[in-house]
């Protein structure tokens, strides 16, 4: 953990190194993906089978040792305990009213010269979803990202995870269940990207693959982009807390170490202007390891990762968080709108001091799936057009290609490109 | 030319084929890029003198060796023949008109529990766009980049262009000047997007990275992807123009070839339902090529990868062209709203008889920057989205965290994440 001052002078050194820390893709990883795609593409099924064999010790011979049916995941759905069914259906609940509310406009007008202009959204036709298995298969997440799949309007939304020894996690079906799920295949790694993305005989390809991944599920989708859509390079996840005084410091502890019991490489922040406050923060941190069954985790991350910064006053936190541009900001002050207002990259931003991030990982409605590694600076969260597209359209009119048409002709010629203005000048003629 | 019909029995093999045909990039090219981003990143400015020196016999040594000044382009655009001056602000005031209309709406409501829900968009500060020096060297093209950025809100928007023995274009920086770009730098290639990217001593560098180039561009857009956001993945472009027989041969026959003259890997692909007709067509292309000044591209393009489908009936021609998801769609009928409504899979559509192709490249509004290589299956034109991001937020009031926080503890919990369960259930106790 490092405790930064703003005031001190070699504060912008260190926070700069911080700023420009960002975690590389191995070499030897690539070079694996590329080899286990090349050999899905080319062999298709049988390269699934020796790797699913290899890396998951699970054989891929018969149909329920390919794929989970429906009824399987309905079975799962039933056997939950009633509280985490109703939990599951909220949680879906909610996320499908906010992503509801991401459905595009399309457009369709006749401007002053005649000229039909517009632009018409639709769903690609099939969608895949990657769930890890183990210790990463968090139901939320397959809400996350098969919901605004559904709500956009993708007919066939395929989820590939691996089950190792052929154990599949029951919340994870159940989940699938209420989402609609409609195929899952227990395929994982860069082996089930490279699947969904080419198709095999048995998996047919889909137009899009999203879901969170190891190291080489992230490169997979990578080295894939533009084969298929993708939702976003992933890289460790953050969360950055600017806290006054006035807050419980073991609200705010608990708040950093939710991001540092993900995985060693998370990273916490605390932003706050007063020194006992963060003493209060840190202390109360280190207590929490002491009986957190996550402690393992949340303790690399915080160890390795964790930043305190200390300002001397709360209005250098907006610029400092765009710089760090995370995952997650809470802003937890009496007026966090006066913050919020000043700030430009982040992830999702969570306001006022009852509003802990967790409750945007699994129930308030926006998308948990959000930029990570500074990337808010230019991407945005998941979202219902991460599953559309969109076709523009024209439409001339004899009056219209007149008004225009001229113009498009000289610069046609201008640009060396003489049969581009032959096919509007003969219409004009 | 492949001229297949879909009565016979061997079309849908052709077909598939066509439809699967995917040039792939160059694995000798992929790794060239690698060394080349590496050198930029790590040595900067005195890498992008050597590249520079080597590929296009330039010294980047004083200022306007490096650099062209808003001056310089003003200067471009004074020169401009007069109808050539209005026409390049015809065309940038339309693309602005129709780029205009694609800013996204915020959204802030307060659902019926008392959380108050929502997203803000927001623009990336800086945006690189690469225009390719030499043939390619498009002013539409730079007006097509470039007014999308500036309408999203970019305060930094900076053209790298390659100027081979300190050559510019006088058109390219016009358009420059029409555009509002505020920087502009003397390098191409690969080299030229790792400087955007990473940024060097001199130029800052950018968070989105957009534009047409070469391959050595493309595959260096690929590989930053994530470090910046990118466009698009570029491949060869295309044309599909579904057309019955009461069309001109003539004009059809531009509009192919309007495509094909943009380089030897472009595709032309007509569907009609009438032999005569497609006759007609084939016969004025072989005419064009006799006195087109582009026709050795053309030609080569047109005999390497043109296509002529005929099918029975019209009534076909939507399936068709959505397994071909091609960048641009044709339709010139008398009724083309009937075609276009069955249609799913276009970059963008041209409605009608008399709406050529090569009005949606220069003056129409839509953006021409468009899915290629069946990518209109997941993908759209570039947009101002391309240069915004949004941030969703979430607040909740004590009443809204108590009604939905414990159904977001119990999924902490059954996930094995107990610090996101303990940082909601201390704010209920």
């Amino acid at each position: 953990m490092q405790l930064l001052r703003t005031r001190d002078a070699d504060f912008e050194t260190k926070f700069a190194k911080i700023v420009r820390d960002r975690r590389e893709s191995d070499a030897q990883v690539g070079r694996d993906v590329a080899t286990i795609l090349n050999e899905v593409r080319e062999r298709g099924d049988s390269a699934l089978v020796e790797y699913t064999k290899r890396f998951d010790q699970h054989n891929l011979t018969g149909e329920d040792d390919w794929s989970i049916s429906k009824e399987a995941c309905k079975a799962a759905y039933d056997r939950l305990d009633d509280a985490l069914r109703e939990a599951l259906e909220t949680a879906a609940s909610r996320i499908r009213a906010y992503h509801e509310g991401q459905l595009p406009q399309d457009r369709d007008y006749t401007d002053e010269i005649g000229m039909r202009l517009g632009a018409r959204w639709s769903a690609v036709e099939a969608a895949g979803l990657y769930v890890p298995g183990g210790r990463a298969a968090y139901p939320s997440s397959l809400l996350m990202n098969a919901i605004p799949a559904k709500v956009a309007g993708v007919e066939r939304l395929v989820v590939t995870t691996p089950t190792p020894g052929g154990e599949a996690n029951d919340l994870v079906l159940a989940a699938a269940h209420v989402a609609g799920v409609d195929e899952i295949y227990r395929v994982g790694g860069a082996q089930a990207v490279a699947a969904l993305a080419f198709g095999t005989e048995r998996i047919a390809r889909v137009d899009v693959v999203v879901g969170p991944g190891n190291a080489w599920v992230a490169e997979a989708k990578r080295q894939l982009y533009g084969v298929v859509g993708i939702d976003m390079v992933a890289g460790p996840s953050e969360i950055l807390v600017i806290a006054d005084k006035n807050n419980k410091p073991e609200w705010i502890a608990a708040d950093l170490l939710s991001q540092a019991e993900h995985d060693p490489t998370s990273q916490s922040i605390l932003i706050t202007d007063d020194r006992g406050f963060a003493s209060q923060v840190m202390d109360q941190i280190d207590l929490e390891f002491l009986k957190l069954p996550t402690a393992k985790t949340a303790k690399a991350s915080w160890d390795d990762h964790g930043l305190v910064v200390l300002v001397d006053s709360l209005d250098e936190a907006p610029a400092l968080s765009d710089r760090l541009a995370a995952e997650h900001v809470e802003i937890a002050t009496d007026d966090p709108e006066a913050i919020f207002a000043k700030l430009r990259h982040a992830g999702s931003v969570f306001l006022g001091r009852m509003t802990p991030e967790a409750v945007g990982d699994y129930i308030a409605g926006p998308n948990h799936v959000l930029p990570t590694g500074r990337r808010a600076r230019f991407a945005s969260g998941l979202s219902v057009l991460d599953f559309m597209k969109r076709t523009s359209f024209i439409g001339a009119t004899d009056g219209a290609l007149k008004a225009i048409g001229p113009a498009a002709v000289r610069l046609a010629e201008a640009e060396g490109l003489p049969a581009h203005a032959l096919s509007i000048s003969r219409r004009l003629s």
